[in-house]
């Protein structure tokens, strides 16, 4: 199985028989509880709000929403409502995170807490979930900047995290593309040498439920003609599920374009730990705060 | 004067009074002569040709042209028709190069030489020219892949080369973005560093004629509302002209993604030395072919 586009996502998501827990840290934050609360209003999530109770009364009541003040946890400052978050989700009292009004390294730190944490010894990457003008399909780009030059092990973190994320979306052995510049490995770019190395852990078993191409340029992960007319035969080439970028400043261009240039449409959270963080920003577009809400119920209720 | 739209700089040719003069270096090749002769039928070029005269003669027939056999250099031997392209530009008998069936490594060649070359003292850099779907006008990605990791140094040539190339389009003051994934200096990622050097190096006078902005990402860039919401505020921001990146990996993405998914138009060739030199390969769409050939006449005609 393969999604083709977020339609089928939210058809999915709306159909549970349960509707996901999402808790959200440091929920004092307008632009959060409107992307909440319009995911709740569409059907595809309940809330549990974490915070500084006073004021996430007050948005609520500016935006005229009706909610079981005795449900918030009131815990003001960001960094312990990070640390009850994490806490409820132990707890089994939600389903996934939601960050709010504080810092990303502020709700990671109780999450990578070895002893307390959700971590499951791996790095945590960011997937991204792309809707392109002209693919066939949906298609993942990582990691979209929590590793900023990551390194070959790394690298396989990030494939993992994003393979077993899939998996729990209903796919059963998604083509990952190792891009590059070129095609053939050169010693004097260090991406085509670990993309092969990638692909070789692949083939011997060591990356598993999953084919893993590389290097391979990106018209020739999206397009199958451009592959032809290159002479590059491959099952993973015009047909990519996931885009496996090098570094943050390839990742960043990449998702820039796809949104900026192509008008594409984006979602995602980090993965790596036991359940999905989105982080959304005040930049972020509506669609894209709900589709990332969208995106982690289904990937929760898959697992 | 920016450009809007490549139809601008058709028509532009189109009206010179007297057109262009393309080397074409070892053009016994199908690929190559089908779009020089392509643009000879649209009025934009005047042919040069140099190379192996039977084999031209042979696919010149088979394209049904006439053609003046004597006007043909006939130099069989790739590198010697190389070299010999470097001369005739040296003579004056012809306004650019364009590459036909040898290797770029074997074109550049002679034009590097220090003696007998057409070098102008900075390195060579890849310009191409886009023209994207939502943007309002044209805009320069560079380098190509030229370079593949520059220096800073390398970087301010390839801004040089890139503004000269402007200017001989008709700009006055080319807006300059030195893209990279944050907008804040952070040792820990050279590519933000560099950005800083490079805007620091404008405002101080050593490269002059442009405005240079960075680092910036590539929606800043692009989207001025995008730069008021993450308040950045600059000349470069939303109206950016160049796109610098920061090495090849990024720019082989940004190249792709603007064709393969945002469906984009693009053309260039190789600035640096004294007259354009133009690389298709058979990979480029006929279009880009037409539209390059184009670009390097707009650019020798306003030298």
């Amino acid at each position: 199985m393969v999604l083709k586009s977020y339609d089928v996502l939210v058809e999915k998501v709306k159909a549970l028989p349960e509707k996901k827990r999402v808790i959200v840290a440091a929920a004092g934050d307008e632009h959060t509880l409107e992307a909440v609360f319009n995911a709740v209003d569409e059907g595809i999530i309940t809330p549990v709000l974490v915070g500084d109770k006073a004021k996430i009364l007050d948005i609520l009541g500016k935006m005229n929403r009706e909610f079981d003040a005795d449900s918030i946890y009131d815990v003001p400052d960001p960094v312990d409502a990070a640390a009850k978050t994490v806490e409820l989700i132990r707890e089994g009292k939600g389903d996934f995170i939601m960050k709010g009004k504080l810092e990303t390294a502020q709700i990671l730190k109780p999450v990578v807490n070895k002893e307390t944490g959700l971590g499951q010894g791996r790095v945590m990457s960011h997937f991204v979930l792309n809707q392109l003008p002209n693919y066939h399909k949906l298609i993942v780009t990582t990691d979209g900047g929590m590793m900023t030059y990551p390194t070959l092990e790394q690298k396989k973190d990030i494939i993992e995290n994003t393979v077993d994320t899939l998996k729990s979306l209903g796919y059963d052995c998604p083509k990952v593309a190792c891009v590059a510049a070129v095609e053939k490995v050169n010693p004097k770019m260090p991406e085509t040498v670990e993309a092969d190395q990638l692909a070789q852990m692949n083939k011997n078993g060591e990356i598993k439920d999953c084919i893993v191409a590389g290097p391979i340029s990106l018209d020739i992960a999206l397009d199958k003609e451009v592959a032809n007319i290159k002479g590059y035969d491959n099952e993973v080439a015009g047909d990519a599920d996931v885009i496996l970028v090098p570094n943050i400043q390839v990742g960043n261009v990449l998702g820039k374009s796809i949104v900026t240039i192509a008008g594409g449409k984006m979602a995602g959270f980090i993965v790596g730990a036991k359940v999905p963080i989105v982080l959304t920003s005040r930049g972020s577009s509506a669609e894209e705060k709900y589709l990332s809400l969208v995106l982690a119920a289904a990937a929760v209720a898959g697992k």
